[in-house]
């Protein structure tokens, strides 16, 4: 079958001939691709920046946002059968682990992260396993959903997350109106009656993200601080939601951070640096957050389905995957990129 | 009445006479005191450090950690009456803003804090109110409870809050056994099941925690990290509480702690300084700690009722309250200094 | 000033002159009433059924749902100020018992009722506290939002501690679109992503409810029972409001209920009658509601400045009590009935 | 191999040879019996309480309290291995449902029951999978802990639900002290800091009761509820914990109970039968209580390893099945009858 690979860092993805992958063990589920989300990570991986972390050896396939068809199970598969149309966690988990056995399966103690460490979805087929697949209702396509596997479920999570304590009367500060602060405003509107502040450098992406919920929309222009004080009567927001994590984003977002508020870390880059004595004395929480649960998941894809959590995408054959990553790389692409059959 | 006052920074306290407080307030309640802590706190405030922040005006009296008996009450005070034996919340609070009416009154946006940024307890009398005094048990003495009131309520409040996710089989850490700590390890023994491991780099301070029922205890002498995570199973701890806060505590102590675990900030001094890319991908907590609500004084009350919870303390006569300072700046004090009537 | 009041149990309520209530305590606050809601228990306590459980010694002037402007306050008062428009909670409570420094106020052991056992608001003023009173947002008025002082939070309450565990995909199933189910739907759908059902004998009541957000809607005709299940896969709903709890409501919502669920109860009449076998090998819970905090008031009064809460009201001079309390008394109301100055 | 089997209702059971179970799928798990626990539920089978229930197929092997040593493993087992010390989680669950995906695996869409519906631990080895089997410490012997695979299982996930809500100060009433309410108290004393009162008719079991912590025992003689009144200062308890669900503990239990409490239904037998008037106005609840989930036996196996929950045991060879049941129907067994090798 045809796929895209890393051949060497610092060099472009090449697209090759490779053997189909085949069920070799009783969980193991085949996916033809419908769509492969192209990610900001994936150019990491070019760059060599996840060459260690993961120790995979090249050559080898890309791609961690996945949706398709089931094409084939193993002998114990029992959720899902050929035909099922399916969108893929990015992580391969035990189920036996005690974080599995509670649900945190992203903690699981033997998991594997097909695209980053193992073979991916930019290809024709890709193999996981039946703990991975979440079947989509008939109305979604997966070439629509595949960027909700990995981006939308950890923006799905910490909105889910922050969400728990938001009552209305409350506020949420979204920093970050991109990817996944996108998804992240459209989740917290369907869950929370919280009112939802979203602060972006982008005027374009405030705007954007007030025609999708947002009851305010900040442009980060040095006044967004005190604006954001402002709109929170001077006491801050029980809530920050940071996507962003770099760029000065967190010392800015603590102090839009109201006495007993969380701050919740999603975007990373720079560090958390903050006195103990002002965490101690206005008794503020960071929360850190990966990626969602299958569970999460199957609620994103919930939502997807109701119409309550939308993504843009710009699509490409899978031949077209350099125009694809340069478009990513140039800032050209407004939503999300998807490789296509 | 007598009482010892700060006079000036950098200056010694100065034992004087002032006039009795009284009742001019609905809600007022005069307190006797039978015992006022003295607190590293009370050193800084004549190092100054405190001088901007409360904005108080010298002279006045100090001393927030404080017990007694009702001398008088305001004509809407329905929960104690004269003579009842009480122990005296550091914080008067409004009863009315939002914080108040969910129980977390230590966020009252209308607070006092006796001692700090109005008349204390070094003295006679003190004057609070009925939303501060908590009755205690006939076999409790305010002279070996005040203590209690700010430091050993702070260390109730954050062992209280780390003990909710502890499930049999997990791992606290709690990092420095002194007075603060030391309460903490009596909390999280009489509250949970959790195996706990003490570190401190006082080797008696961790023989006494291991008295008092620590499972383990960890000398901190620069292999200490290592031996936390081979006593976690190489995991780290779902909880760590550090009492320390400075002198490179935070960060080591991050390096104690498990994926998806909680690290209760107590203790400080230092920055949280942790890069938001070790955040995201262990996803993990920082929680901040201030002292306890009123309810949570009414529980530690419970606890040294029953004798789960007890303190050592040095007593000297209020007019040696000179002593007391000296001994606590030269480390002589084994356990807690009140100052008696 | 006028009072319409209770001067014989089985007779008709009178109006006559009364003394204007007086700022006595240092927490009064006086309310001039603009709104009081007519409601179904104000027949009840005509008819004797409050008599001695309340206690209360006739004649008294009835009426507990109020809202108005502030007319006085008592000394320590700091939360109104004169002319403030404000919603009263239908309780005074102490703000000093265990249950009310944890912010559960309803529970508090010294709470006071007016309308049911002192003074009411079917008059000119009230005489309430200030731990009762919510400052409203200047759009909405007070004779719009009386009713939600005492019908209306119970309904938020319920649903608020309802919504706490429904996750999107999850259903949940309310029981009664009459008064409390038309808010409690409201809230249901402004604070989860939960897929509504809602079950009602009146097809028109089901109209409604699904033109103010229910997702299904289902006539309790005979096969009620049958349908929900069908609309939840055959495994009953993750949750049931029941606003109903009579005439064999509590048996078939209990046939609703998915396992693990939580059937929560706030309309009464009949008995909770179930097997307790049932009750654990299916492991559901019944959850009781009472009126909400007076922290839910100002949540529900966000909701409502926010128009996610709205309530149709038919109002009516306070003279013509009458002709409110016989139109509610033979159904002829839709939504609410309001005596205005 | 030798095995103990149901063949009719209302026969005795029989010892006869039966083919050694082997592996067939990939997470089969077989365990060598080292002790198979007699539970009172094995004589309801006897007496066809389950025939229908469990729509089991004669004749079939019962018993469902099993430990003992992995024997062998299927190809996808990783988590123990030939040799390993288990005890046996009472349920095979698949894993894969929503529920199997939250923890919540006792609520598994297609479970399995060994020694109800399929075959049990009266035997030489028994089938199940790598989802049920936990490794139990080195110091605990499979014939001591078998019967805390269910019983004790029960228990201590009622005790540790109802402790969530539990702090210092508060009543928790167990009702029972029997073989179920036994291991109850021991969890409740290890994992919160409440005041136990425990309730049995029996006075030589309320004797054991305090003898393992219960703070107050308390005879069932007809004068008990008050009796639980006075030691709760009239107010009933924060949380009452019903093992015994029969004969008017129900009734009575509720009456126990605080405003706002939680009545753990555990035993059963007769109904909950309250009126909803009574659940509203002191807005209580009733929780179901099934055994625990994989994590629970866990964490109840760390319990027993620390020696904070023991259970009296009276061993039998398997041959002597006959007395086992025998014994336990008479009265005759103290603490839990095991069947060992």
């Amino acid at each position: 079958m045809k796929a895209v690979q890393v051949v060497g860092y610092h060099e472009n993805l090449r697209l090759t001939e490779v053997p189909q992958p085949e069920v070799t063990g009783p969980f193991d589920v085949i996916v033809k691709i419908g769509g492969a989300g192209v990610c900001r990570t994936d150019i990491h991986i070019l760059e060599g920046q996840w060459a260690e972390k993961s120790g995979v050896t090249l050559p080898y396939t890309i791609g961690h946002e996945n949706a398709g068809w089931v094409h084939a199970v193993g002998s114990a598969v029992t959720n899902v059968s050929e035909g099922d149309k399916v969108i893929v966690h990015p992580l391969i988990t035990c189920g036996l682990c005690r974080a599995c056995r509670f649900g945190d399966d992203v903690h699981c103690e033997n998991n594997q992260f097909p695209g980053i460490d193992t073979a991916g979805g930019y290809a024709e087929y890709l193999k996981t396993s039946a703990r991975s697949v979440v079947k989509i209702d008939d109305a979604l396509e997966p070439s629509d959903v595949a960027a909700l596997a990995d981006a939308g479920l950890t923006a799905y999570h910490a909105a889910a997350k922050a969400a728990r304590r938001l009552r209305p009367g409350d506020k949420a500060v979204v920093i970050g109106a991109g990817g996944l602060g996108h998804i992240g405003i459209q989740v917290l509107k369907a869950i929370s009656a919280a009112e939802l502040i979203v602060v972006d450098r982008n005027p374009d992406a405030v705007k954007l993200a007030v025609s999708i919920g947002a009851d305010h929309g900040v442009v980060a222009d040095g006044r967004h601080v005190e604006e954001v004080l402002e709109l929170t009567g001077g006491h801050g927001a029980e809530v920050v939601v940071d996507f962003v994590g770099e760029g000065g984003a967190t010392s800015e977002g603590v102090r839009m951070l109201r006495r007993a508020g969380d701050y919740h870390v999603v975007g990373y880059g720079e560090n958390i640096d903050v006195p103990t004595i002002d965490i101690i004395s206005t008794e503020i929480n960071f929360v850190g957050n990966l990626v969602g649960s299958y569970n999460d998941l199957c609620e994103l894809m919930v939502l997807a389905a109701q119409g309550k959590v939308r993504l843009h995408t710009s699509k490409y054959p899978l031949e077209r995957f350099q125009d694809a990553i340069d478009d990513l790389d140039a800032g050209r692409i407004r939503g999300r990129a998807i490789l296509t059959p």
